[in-house]
């Protein structure tokens, strides 16, 4: 017998792919339940060859539901995952509300799946920009503990949700055509430009990092179960539809040698890489798209710390950043 | 009496920006010879509300010059330089073909002005990512010697030329209209992407970094005079038209603290410190072009590192990072 799975946000960027990414990999699921909010309401989405209605999302919507997909955004998540787990569901959530609670595993599972079997009825999927860089890092770390991280973001729109990519594209054309057009979504142009902002006007704290660079630096060390792992991050916004791309610069406490890094990347799950930059070959956000992996390449050794290394690292932000991971934490579930 | 200038590459994106450059600052030229390659001789350019004809550069091009601004590719420096020198010019070279030479002195006025006095007929010009950083890390090396930066580009398609802009624009449209675009000159899709590569196919050494990579390690300690100063670069390429974007990172012989920074970089010339987050305040590619000053934000206490501060540097390639700094020494020498 199947699995009835619940995704709430089943309308946004991240819930279309979580129903894509369920369906591709053959989750065992007997229902599917769409909801999302009372605007949605009634319409229809062809899934496995099936008119499934979406429904309103409320405290009622999760009975007999053994998992529940959130990303609807934090607030949703802090109202509704608990109704979830009183109906007797795992909730997987993919927003920011639980990530930092003491109770909720953060899990990205070829990094700390024995997290999972912690929980106490929510588990959290990690930032998006965290999960790519913390996967390729695993390797690593299990070869050399990880004193430092230094790295710069080149974050895609979609990363802002649907109405984003599509007012990135409109600008595009607008800029283009010399003609104008009004921003609703991102606080400056954002075609043809580099943002060093993730998030909207109240997403500076009062150190100067934004929470979305807060979140790669604690979600790091919750994940590797690691204080002594320190990060510094920049996080920036460029026109690219989907893919992050990610300047890596880590410093571990023993040597690891280009070659050495490489093979375990090379024979780790869920990594492809691709460094053979003499035949101009490394990761590109626009190659990534659609793609479970996560790409790595530019591999040097740092010229300016001993123990350090660069790496490029770039991976569907949807994918793996967001639905790929849920869905494998509900495989694990099961 | 006023001064001859000859501008070889003068049809280039940055041979262009020389002549508005000159014009704008009132450079007290009693001549501007415009030189390019046998195609573009004849070719007529309006400057100063005259025609002038592009000649065709030869070794014998420089007769009563005195200023000769290189910008035709570092062959061209290599062959035609020593020719200018031997008519009696002092040549402000814009390509890589002098940098490194140590008897070419390399220089950021506001940084190293009394390298210039030590020049043989040839000045040369950093790097456009090198010159932004440097001037920005100036007024803060005074303060505290500088150990090690490990910095990320975001730089402009112009830094490619001016049909590098063609084609960046020529690909986002048909990628946004479906259709098909032939590239010519750079290595994958650059619209709506992120390429961690500045250069052609020969742009990789070795150690796997680009030359754009190492220029930034190499001149940055020329420039300082001060080998103990380590550099690690990783440099992309984005779909931005001008303005390059550069997320850096510095650690300090001594703590320095963001207020230290920011009255220091307030006060020194050819910066402007754009630094409120809380209003969404912070330095834009979209925002720089045209302008001749540097652009600093983002200043964070790196929480990772005692010693180190984050920010974000943004300046126009073609200006700062090219025609304005050459024509800046040509200012200096007469």
């Amino acid at each position: 017998m199947g699995v009835s799975v619940a995704i709430v946000g089943a309308t946004g960027a991240v819930g279309q792919e979580m129903i894509k990414t369920l369906i591709d990999r053959n989750f065992p699921a007997d229902e599917i339940r769409l909801l999302a909010s009372h605007r949605s309401a009634g319409k229809k989405v062809e899934v496995r060859g099936e008119e499934l209605e979406i429904q309103e999302l409320t405290h009622e919507s999760f009975e007999g539901i053994r998992i529940g997909l959130f990303s609807a955004g934090g607030s949703i998540s802090k109202e509704f995952a608990p109704s979830a787990v009183k109906a007797g569901a795992v909730v997987v959530d993919n927003t920011s509300a639980f990530r930092m609670d003491e109770n909720t595993p953060l899990v990205v599972p070829e990094v700390n799946p024995g997290a999972i079997a912690k929980h106490k009825g929510i588990i959290a999927n990690p930032n998006c920009s965290t999960i790519q860089m913390v996967l390729v890092l695993k390797p690593l770390y299990d070869i050399s503990r990880i004193k430092r991280i230094v790295v710069s973001t080149y974050q895609a729109v979609s990363g802002a949700g649907a109405k984003a990519i599509l007012e990135m594209q409109e600008e595009t054309r607008a800029l283009l055509d010399g003609t104008t057009y009004e921003r609703k979504i991102f606080p400056h142009q954002v075609a043809f430009n580099a943002l060093p902002q993730i998030g909207q006007k109240n997403a500076f704290q009062e150190n100067g990092y934004t929470d979305e660079e807060m979140k790669m630096v604690k979600e790091t060390v919750k994940i590797f179960s690691d204080p002594n792992i320190r990060v510094t991050a920049t996080t920036v916004r460029i026109p690219v539809v989907r893919g992050h791309s990610e300047s890596v610069n880590v410093e571990f406490e023993n040597k690891i040698t280009v070659e050495e890094a490489r093979k375990a990347l090379a024979a780790f799950p869920g990594i492809v890489v691709q460094d053979d930059p003499k035949n101009q070959i490394y990761p590109l956000a626009s190659e990534c798209v659609g793609k479970y992996e996560t790409f790595v390449g530019r591999l040097r050794q740092d010229l300016s710390c001993e123990n350090a290394l660069n790496m490029w690292i770039v991976s569907d932000n949807l994918l793996k950043g967001a639905a790929l991971n849920a869905v494998q934490i509900a495989e694990k579930l099961i």
